[in-house]
């Protein structure tokens, strides 16, 4: 029993870390995508679609044990809880990864042709997005509400710089239809961007209810309107 | 035990009928954003927009059903699959209804504007889309996998459609800047449409690993490739 115990343990220990890697992974690919972006890089670009089945291999991995767990070793309310929503995480995190091949995309299109602007407002986007997904997976293995509030915190200040970029990009687009193409790709990448961060936002919601039993999913605290789109 | 196994029984059933009940209510929204749309029927798009938390308690109810069979019952193999894909579709039903959210906010925003172009290939998209969150869903209760192949193959003439659409209006933006703000909107209802029919495909591919083991998830028969965005 004690032994059982301890494996137990260790299995739910694994899962744990295998949800911070695949975070970790994802966080990755959101960088290296600004990179490929911001530098002009496309190869970088490549990498990041090449680095795709990784992510959805780790999915899967992540969904066998989970459900390995709950045949195994019928675990009591509160861990049961974390299975489900570790369930669900793990879709979360893939699509992540599934929008930072999309912007990969982009990125390669748009290194095609000539530099439309500077970018500033963009890699700010997704700095902030990948700290929401860091943030909230830590949350979800300490199982900290407080830390997963940050979270619905910060997807306000990404909706907002999401606002600000399709604004000038439209202005871009009305004053000089030449710029149309690439202003679209431009608003296109801001749009995954508001994206990871509404997964980061979902993945911090379940949190909450986890640890509160409070459904913040659907209150208005706890939405990120996709305002401004 | 009787007694327990057909209240078991019951209890599956209910989880069967509360995701159909749900599948239609998204459905119908669909529906009623396009309506919203094509009769520039801003009124029909805030009843879209009203009907979004009642697709939210389901999705809380499911999720409650599914943990409390999860916890109750020890369900053996086969169901546990099944209840644990369910907790997953839930959330691509929930998102389904926050993207139909989408379509109808735009639509209120086009209807104050006057008609660019009659819509076409848009329509077809939506109930393309609509029929495949609907045979996902018979699919998923029915446990058919050859039901949710078809699904994987309908994705594709949606993606075609969007690339369609999407370089059609963009023609409309560079001839003529005035219609950028407008052609700009049909775009992002046509992106929420193909996010609609992907959450579609993501069932479909579940219902297929569920009843086959076989993941086509991550496979190139069961990806859709974000093409032309």
């Amino acid at each position: 029993m004690e032994h059982t115990s301890r494996q137990y343990e260790r299995e739910l220990r694994e899962l744990k870390d295998k949800i911070l890697l695949l975070g970790g992974t994802v966080e990755l690919m959101i960088a290296s995508s600004m990179r490929a972006l911001l530098g002009r890089d496309s190869e970088t670009a490549r990498g990041v679609i090449a680095s795709d089945p990784r992510v959805d291999e780790a999915e899967l991995e992540i969904d066998h044990l989970c459900i390995s767990l709950l045949a195994l070793r019928q675990p009591a309310a509160s861990d049961l809880r974390f299975i489900t929503t570790a369930l669900k995480i793990v879709t979360d995190l893939e699509r992540i990864g599934d929008s930072t091949v999309n912007i990969a995309e982009r990125a390669i299109e748009l290194n095609e042709q000539p530099p439309l602007k500077p970018y500033i407002d963009v890699p700010r986007m997704a700095s902030t997005a990948a700290g929401m997904v860091h943030q909230a997976l830590d949350a979800f293995v300490n199982r900290n509400p407080d830390e997963a509030r940050e979270v619905l915190a910060m997807d306000e200040g990404v909706d907002r710089l999401y606002v600000q970029i399709f604004r000038e990009l439209l202005t871009y687009m009305i004053e000089d239809p030449k710029s149309t193409t690439r202003a679209l790709g431009i608003t296109f990448i801001a749009k995954y961007l508001e994206r990871i961060a509404d997964h980061a936002t979902n993945i911090a919601q379940m949190v909450i209810f986890l640890c509160e039993g409070q459904d913040v999913r659907h209150s208005p605290a706890g939405r990120s309107p996709a305002s401004g789109t």
